[in-house]
């Protein structure tokens, strides 16, 4: 345990455990159609956490090809070749594509289970995983309205946040899943410094270069002066950014959020650091859609997942696009691999294919 | 008083009052170009309020031309070519280009006054306004912390709104310049039902055509069925988009900010009514940001403005674009002559050359 068991490459190749998300969703679709991109084999060896059985129906009704490899216990795990970990939770008799059901938020919990428990034991470099629903793990009686809620209490991180990435925008959250009222009220020195570091720290092993960072005001035009708000922006965010600086990191702000995606004012900037979800996730999907992924910065381990949901209206269509979990996985093997990834003029673009 | 004077024309070519706004910044230039712009000229008569002796400078430091026509009273206005009205506030030597001065913040409001005063006695068929300094109008004593509030006061207007309009996008916010925490407090049912009609009116008036409206949410992901927030989409927002479809609106709603922006999605509506500035503003800066204007909703008369701010890093340096000030104004005459814009996949482009 805690040892990579590759022997046959030099340096080791990242192993990358993901997850098959809901079985009704799109996850077992695009996880087959990850298994066959060469981009990815080339740079890691995939591991899907899931049901073989809904692999194989879902292989067959949207004519993709099955990985050869197939185990189920992550001991008899070898070569670098796709692999599946059937974890026999489901039988694809029972699941109806597009529809949440319990017995699927079951298995999707499952799968996550075991994916981050061997990534926290160091079978693997970290985890990407596929979308799960919200109502289908509520059904199942899974505590943990997300992925994120459960990988931050099974790894006791006291403090998780969300960053955005793709090659047009990386944009982090210091609040996150919580209503616009409360969100003022959770922002702190210390919480905002947080994710200074943590989006520095990130960008840099991604981009292989110190970005340059703005941090955004929680008001409009960033409070002007104190003349809209409680000085959240005096108080609260221009401390913790004078902190990141004195640390040696190089941001700036707080600016207004809405002058910080214009073109001009974007292209200054390598990653943004904003104070709620839609001020983030505004932009991000504006510019990224179905591309970008999710990352979780605070964790003891890499953590990526697709930026979309389950989209039950195509599950089990063959229609469902594999590029936001293609390049979750990337962006795990290549934070693993340590690699220095350049030659772009896109701070990001080489990580996907985007 | 009340008449229109026009007798040369017909129909009558409507008569836009334009102030000079701040003149240490880029005002006096952007109204000495927009007079040039063949475009304007032939949709209507713009008429600046400003000081003459400022504009005669910066026409000579800018090399712009300035227009035959200059009178001290309005009363004394005739012809349908560009005019300046001389309000005699402010000499030239006097003003210190790019700084911020309470004789330029008395001067800008005494454009503004004027302007309105004269649209409210049915000299101007509405106001298109340059920008103004919030410190600069501070200085001098002025009350209003921008036009939006003296508009509001001097035309008795309980609720005005702030609509963002460009070949691109429109979008209403139903709260304005207040700071975030505040802003889910000032949100109602009937408010938001307001700035549906308002917002269907002015973009059905603008572009001919009955528009298709989006709702936006308060909370991420649109509260998410209640799981963040207090339920304001449930309690408040839906509420009002089911009246307004009552009424006959065509509107869709609350839906996610975060997906309202996205090309599929966004292409689906002609306007859209947000609940708080930014979630309107970084949509709109992203992608009008220098190009598109300002009106605002609910006061007795059209009163359109430049998207940007002073400028006073470029002032009177021949640098500026007049872009979003003569969209500000030819928006102004079309609403006024009440013509149908047809003849474009844009549901607005017509209106300017953006």
């Amino acid at each position: 345990m805690g040892v990579s068991r590759f022997s046959t490459v030099s340096p080791p190749r990242p192993r990358v455990a993901i997850t098959m998300g809901d079985p009704a969703g799109i996850g077992p679709e695009i996880c087959l159609r990850l298994l066959q991109d060469p981009h990815v084999l080339d740079c890691c060896t995939p591991v899907i956490f899931g049901d073989w059985d809904v692999l194989a129906k879902v292989a067959k009704v949207c004519d993709l090809s099955l990985p050869d490899q197939v185990v189920t216990r992550v001991s008899d795990l070898q070569g670098t070749g796709p692999i599946v970990v059937d974890l026999r939770i489901l039988k694809a008799a029972g699941v109806r594509p597009g529809q949440h059901q319990a017995s699927c938020g079951h298995a999707a919990f499952k799968y996550l289970e075991a994916a981050v428990t061997n990534t926290l034991l160091g079978e693997f470099s970290g985890v990407a995983t596929a979308p799960i629903h919200k109502q289908a793990m509520q059904a199942a009686g899974v505590g943990y309205p997300g992925h994120t809620e459960y990988l931050a209490e099974i790894t006791q991180s006291s403090s998780v946040y969300m960053m955005l990435a793709s090659d047009k925008l990386c944009v982090s959250m210091v609040t996150g899943h919580v209503g616009l009222q409360l969100a003022p009220k959770q922002l702190s020195r210390i919480r905002i410094l947080e994710v200074i570091r943590l989006t520095q720290n990130a960008v840099t092993a991604l981009s292989g270069k110190v970005p340059r960072l703005a941090v955004s005001g929680l008001n409009p035009h960033s409070g002007e002066g104190g003349l809209f708000g409680s000085g959240e922006e005096e108080r609260v965010i221009l401390p913790a950014v004078e902190a990141a600086r004195k640390e040696g990191i190089d941001v700036e702000g707080p600016l207004p959020a809405d002058i910080l995606f214009i073109p001009s004012v974007r292209s200054r900037f390598q990653a943004f650091v904003t104070m709620y979800h839609d001020q983030g996730h505004i932009p991000f999907k504006m510019l990224s859609f179905d591309q970008g992924i999710h990352m979780t910065l605070g964790l003891p381990f890499v953590r990526t997942s697709v930026a979309h949901g389950t989209a039950f209206d195509i599950a089990w269509t063959g229609k469902a696009s594999p590029k936001s979990l293609i390049n979750a996985v990337l962006w795990v093997a290549r934070l693993a691999a340590g690699k220095v990834i350049s030659g772009s003029s896109s701070v990001l673009s080489p990580i996907g294919r985007q």
